[in-house]
């Protein structure tokens, strides 16, 4: 808890099997056009989309619609939305789906009244916006990012071989968030289990940082404890309501600036995973998988104190007659072994990378500071071939 | 994480050493008469009031003074406040305290336009607030209640002889919090112990309840066991910035609505505490501790799972070749030894208690029904009776 911070989530949360009722009670607040943002259409066949309708046309709202968005939303999307949101001139945009569409939403509506290139503004430099915001709602249908209590958003520039994102302050935050775990049943296991490791990884990026000992710590312990008593339990059975709700709620906590608070944080990550997925356009989660092992056996040296303490409070390893590195390393292998069982891909071969790729992964591998070791590009050519 | 429920909470929180910069950002968002209200005159001693009102003046606001604030906030200086802020017109109170100064705050913002009597809506009949509420913001100079972030107030009537709080929605939830840990060094040590084990009860009240296994019991978790180890250091070293700055933060998210979520909550450690407070006037946390033991050594058989649990996660104590019995009571054998080590005051006699008493507590004390067991009158006097 060193240093100084601050805190304010202002997104207000409708959890559990009614969830979506909050809707109705939500759309009184803003005005009659509505932009519905959403994928490939699963939200369809499901039903989650007639039932969002009918909400909106009973509020007496005008839909405007903006189907199509990827798993990875790309820059020419955004572009697309943009024009969109503009001739619906939309008061409201609703993003029904997981973290890609609300992550999506997000940057539209920090760019339908932008001056300047959206991609180059918030992506490339970083800025923060200076425009009106359309405010941002969310119904979500995979877990996983965190999007929804967050002003995360990650878009993808093909051209240019990147994956960015910026995190915005909370007046980009979604203004409210649907989570109904029943939602996320017809999620295909690939993705469940992909969105389970993104949440873990999203904890991990903040635990290891830092070499205080502070409250952030423990609650990421607590999450990640939870996450994997739940992961167990939805493995085996993937409507276990008590597993999934569990899962989904952590998800949540795991990424809306809670357990950062004091830490430096890492993201290293991330930065690999992205840049996997920049040359592969792999499933997030499983891009953040596969690098992970190799990148936290070659950090382990740096911060070894963390890594112990993960090991016993995490994994529950016997910590009685051996050395710090050994418990360590025991801690790692069984998260590993973990991963294996939940069904993890744990090779970018997997993901259709190829050894041709690797010098292109690691140019477009950002390096970022927080973690226990700044990595140089050698490292990180040496983390991704032993992730292959 | 069964049934349904809702999460906003909209306090943003100025946190750290620079944490009273943060006023100075809010000020301009409200009107030119601000009630400041604090209790005893503490402030004024260690120049937390003249940092204050420096800002305050800088920010060209009327300063009207509310002073006098009790450590259990009474029903006659609810009224006095009541008065106070009607003659200042005030725009904003400004809670300068610890949580009684700041739950006498959030009191006086539901009372000052309301036309029932307050003691009788809000702390009776549980009423909602159906008038205008003057926003509240919140120095912070004392750790325990995580009335900064949170809809809690506590009102007693001696002349009824109850203590009783009433938990507003999110619309009475102070609009800042200025958290800065330096600012709870000059409190005599029975004052940091109380609040530590405030803080911890808080915890306990909420973990203690359902036989699910939800994400908010692992948080839980993680929060107790951070407080006992920040509580560790702070004891022999009360200037340990890290330490007191976890302790405060820990606070904040024992009691901000999180850790309730999708549980049941029992609350009847305060139900107990705040009996003897009506009759003692003790310190709050030293009448939650003086109760605690005996409350649950009692209950323990009917949350056996729970208290198994509690002693392995939080307590660490070693389960192979032991009952569940076993376990879940030398669990509680060493929290009792941890309270005692820390300091608390563990017997109703040291709070000025005395056994003529013990029918007036046992009359004062409110039943409640969250928990793992709805205690009869006999009872909680037998649990009372256990605590002198």
């Amino acid at each position: 808890m060193l240093g100084n911070f601050t805190f304010c989530n202002p997104t207000k949360l409708y959890f559990g099997k009614d969830a979506l009722n909050g809707l109705a009670e939500e759309l009184p607040k803003y005005g009659k056009n509505v932009l519905l943002v959403y994928g490939g259409g699963s939200i369809k066949k499901n039903g989650i989309y007639d039932k969002v309708v009918k909400i909106l046309k009973e509020s007496g709202k005008e839909i405007y619609e903006d189907s199509g968005v990827m798993p990875n939303p790309t820059v020419d999307k955004l572009k697309e939305g943009v024009e969109r949101a503009k001739k619906a001139n939309a008061d409201l945009i609703l993003a029904v789906g997981g973290g890609s569409v609300c992550d999506y939403a997000k940057a539209v509506s920090v760019s339908v009244n932008c001056k300047d290139d959206p991609w180059d503004k918030y992506f490339i430099r970083f800025e923060e916006p200076n425009c009106k915001i359309i405010p941002v709602g969310c119904v979500l249908t995979m877990v996983g990012t965190g999007s929804e209590m967050n002003g995360g958003s990650v878009i993808t520039n093909h051209a240019q071989k990147l994956k960015i994102g910026h995190v915005f302050g909370e007046n980009v935050f979604p203004r409210f968030s649907i989570l109904d775990p029943e939602f996320t049943y017809t999620v295909p296991k690939y993705q469940m289990v992909s969105g389970i490791y993104d949440v873990m990884s999203h904890i991990l990026e903040q635990y290891f940082s830092g070499t205080d000992d502070n409250t952030s710590d423990y609650i990421a312990e607590g999450l990640l404890r939870s996450l994997i008593h739940s992961a167990n339990v939805a493995i085996d059975n993937p409507t276990d309501y008590e597993a999934r709700s569990n899962i989904m709620w952590t998800a949540t906590w795991a990424l809306n600036t809670l357990i950062a608070k004091g830490k430096t944080t890492d993201w290293m990550v991330h930065m690999l995973g992205q840049a996997v997925a920049a040359h592969t356009d792999a499933t997030h989660g499983m891009t953040l998988a596969s690098v992970s092992m190799p990148y936290y056996r070659y950090i382990m040296p740096y911060g070894l104190d963390k890594f112990y303490r993960y090991a016993i409070n995490v994994w529950d390893i016997d910590a009685k007659g051996k050395t710090k590195e050994q418990v360590a390393s025991e801690g790692l292998d069984a998260m590993e072994k973990w991963m294996k069982k939940i069904g993890l891909v744990m090779s970018l071969f997997d993901l259709g990378a190829t050894m041709d790729m690797l010098s292109g992964i690691v140019e477009s591998t950002l390096i970022m500071g927080g973690g226990y070791k700044v990595l140089d590009k050698s490292e990180i050519r040496e983390i991704l071939r032993n992730s292959y």
